[in-house]
């Protein structure tokens, strides 16, 4: 017989596993609902016509197919046999073969499936829409460390409304988490596309701005030259290159670097997307950046709002964020002490629903990496010691009527919300003993005979080895204590 | 465009719904917990060579497959690429196509990816072990009322004992679901293998049982009637059907039951599975049934345990479960006052690990069906009134000075741990309230410029429209009260 095993980048996850687990859950889960968002599941199983093509060419060779149940090969209606796959078909490949024999995918990320939820309920949601969902995802990627072909994300997002109240609750959302998790040595990194789009017209680029986006989002990998190598190729001029550069790069805090690329796009004569509120002419002081702007008044929003960690914000003009539906604020959090990618991102969104027949619903979310924030609360040893059971009491017994004088205290412990076990077998005292000891019971009541006769029981906790003898109807008070 | 759809048998849950699951897997989770069963999860791929053939040939149909990523079409090694999948293939039909194509299937159950698990990791357990699992399955069974295709089980199984303690607690757990749910009109139903055993080596039969238990089983279906027809076509006489009816249809409280299909065994000779535990001599009133002695010595651990629910409690020798493996005492749960079928059940099997080459392992197990239960709420209405949303207390403001003025309380609510909202945009005041209302938020505070002037604010209760004046310092105190 073959050893059993599972699929690659999958994983079990025992007791100990899914108590951590479920304590980052609970964290994040908490935090979503104090700021007011609420729980979304959708099906594991979405249909392909939702899933394909929102992903990219990637996205779409690595979304999980499933296989239509039955005969999958052939049609069957009134009792007619039609085949579907015919020999040309394996011929022109499987790209020809898979819509005949797949009309499912497993779930490949949350934000899709929100997108599709909002546009079939739209006649009964209430805008603006606050949702947050935690479920796995499902990628065929190839398995490396820390890198998992089932993994969970996530994610809170909110839809019908472009008010910046929401960027600046995201940042003290993030915030929340990590400092709930321990993780104090964050970073937030935020930027704006529209900081992007002024950055490319400084440089008197107009219109398709992916090619920038795409190499500066390499910078962390490729470092400068590389990025130059690559715009130098696409046409870009070494003066040109060195301008953006010199934008990117702009130092000093959060507003200093506002004030210097404001600077920066006046100088360059990069046109203004509209005018300061209140002002009435257009000059340099009242030239109004959407991109910085927004970026301002997220900042002053965190202010009121009593944020004091402006230390841990980083307004980072290089952050370009791969994907492509972002438009307005992005974010990216990294944890400092721990060598890892980010562990959050989210951005704001202009059209997110349009591809589902509901055009013009803004919006703006993010997402945590659940199976990343477990590695690095696990490298910085910042879990709390987790048993392999629930259990608080092991009751031991020494045989059946032992056993049996037991169970009056048993029930009473459970009653009280102590999470108690009788080991079920009459084994030896020691076997008891080890038992708890490896599933990490602390506590061990000892009913034997003597003690039954005297109406008491033996407390023993395990870590110290202190003992103590108590009359049997004072067990339980002593323990709820 | 096409409307987006999900795919048929599967559910989106929306805010309200989930708040009505969570409840009911709390409720579920707290008892296995207080019991001292541990979290186990697995994943929602599995290889088939682990799910086939655990299910019987209906259940390898009904197993959803995926397909395998990449160009499934194809074997690739050494940039060598040979056909996977031929014409002859094709003609043979989908049977043959199949492990061709698909290594990996969903989730079925929970028990056979239990048991891959124990074997798996048999040298790192502690025995005996005892696992909850809380997850969703999946199976590609024709949709209908009640019938879903992805579907959520909570099973507890523990394995390594044989103990009849185990089997009591069973009783234990069922009994505080269903109370702690408010489903109090439910009956448990056990009964036990060895029951049927005996009751078959009564009507003079020996080997396979399987003819009689798969005919008993369809009782509640097809009744007496259809039974007795469809046991005269396999062979069995008109009065040994007669004779199995006595015996099946035995009158009175669990230990009368007990005692009359004792001394139905006795006259009928069928011979005992032993003596009694300190008889020295064969006669009637020693005579051991492995089945009856266990059902009775369960009802005595019941009622050490101090147990009072009896009239819940219903041994039915009728019941006989459909799966296969089960050898020792069987369960199964109505709920009386809804028409549905059994919402709980289990028994005791003794070689669950056996196909993964781990044998001998006995163990006892038992599932919850979450989607059931939560029909069965609903349809008694026992659910509590759950809103869209976990926010408490919505902020409304009236322009952007007193949304910015009203930061400061909002970060208050939510440090004092009270999901709160600020309406993010200065919408009309009728608008602000109509979204907490459609919300189902409780609260409503205003915030305009009059109230911010005197340093106060006023809370409006939404449901009775009482409204009261504070001290903006007052507001977070008398919503934590």
């Amino acid at each position: 017989m073959e050893k059993p095993s599972i699929p690659q980048g999958t994983r079990d996850f025992g007791p100990a596993q899914v108590a951590r687990r479920q304590y980052i859950f609970n964290v994040i889960r908490r935090t979503f609902e104090t700021f007011g968002y609420a729980p979304l599941e959708t099906p594991t199983l979405e249909n392909l016509s939702v899933l394909t093509g929102k992903y990219g060419d990637e996205g779409d060779q690595l979304l999980f197919k499933v296989l239509n149940s039955g005969n999958f090969l052939v049609k069957e209606r009134r009792g007619e046999i039609t085949p579907l796959v015919t020999a040309e078909d394996l011929d022109a490949g499987h790209k020809a073969v898979l819509p005949k024999i797949a009309e499912k995918g497993l779930r490949y990320d949350l934000t899709v499936p929100f997108a599709r939820y909002v546009a079939m309920n739209r006649g009964t949601l209430t805008f603006p829409f606050r949702r947050y969902q935690m479920q796995p995802v499902w990628r065929a990627d190839r398995p490396q460390r820390g890198r998992y072909r089932e993994f969970w994300q996530c994610d809170a997002d909110v839809v019908g409304t472009d008010s910046l109240l929401c960027e600046a609750e995201i940042v003290l959302m993030m915030a929340q988490v990590f400092n709930g998790l321990g993780l104090t040595d964050f970073t937030i990194k935020i930027n704006h596309r529209g900081v992007l789009r002024n950055i490319y017209q400084a440089l008197g680029g107009e219109g398709n701005e992916t090619d920038l986006f795409v190499a500066i989002d390499k910078l962390d990998k490729i470092g400068r030259d590389g990025v130059s190598k690559e715009l130098l190729e696409k046409g870009f001029s070494e003066p040109t290159i060195d301008t953006l550069f010199e934008l990117l790069n702009v130092a000093g805090s959060y507003p200093e670097k506002l004030s210097r690329l404001l600077a920066g796009f006046v100088t360059a004569g990069v046109e203004p997307d509209g005018l300061r509120p209140g002002a009435d002419s257009e000059d340099e002081s009242t030239a109004f950046y959407k991109g910085l702007n927004e970026l301002a008044e997220v900042r002053d929003i965190l202010q009121a709002s009593g944020f004091t960690q402006f230390d841990r914000l980083e307004f980072d003009p290089t952050l370009a964020r791969g994907l492509s539906y972002y438009t307005g604020c992005i974010f990216e959090v990294k944890i400092n002490n721990v060598q890892m990618g980010s562990v959050s991102g989210g951005g704001r969104y202009d059209n997110l629903t349009g591809s589902f027949g509901l055009p013009g619903v803004s919006g703006v979310g993010f997402s945590f990496g659940v199976d990343r924030l477990y590695d690095c609360l696990e490298s910085l040893d910042l879990f709390t010691e987790t048993g392999e059971t629930p259990t608080r009491v092991l009751l031991t017994h020494f045989d059946a009527a032992s056993g049996r004088a037991a169970l009056p205290l048993l029930a009473e412990l459970r009653a009280a919300g102590i999470p108690a076990e009788l080991y079920p077998d009459a084994s030896k005292l020691q076997k008891q003993f080890k038992y708890a000891d490896a599933k990490g019971i602390p506590l061990v009541v000892i009913l034997g005979p003597e003690e039954l006769a005297a109406g008491v029981a033996k407390i023993k906790i395990l870590q110290t080895g202190e003992e103590r003898t108590l009359p049997l109807g004072e067990v339980v008070g002593a323990l709820t204590v």
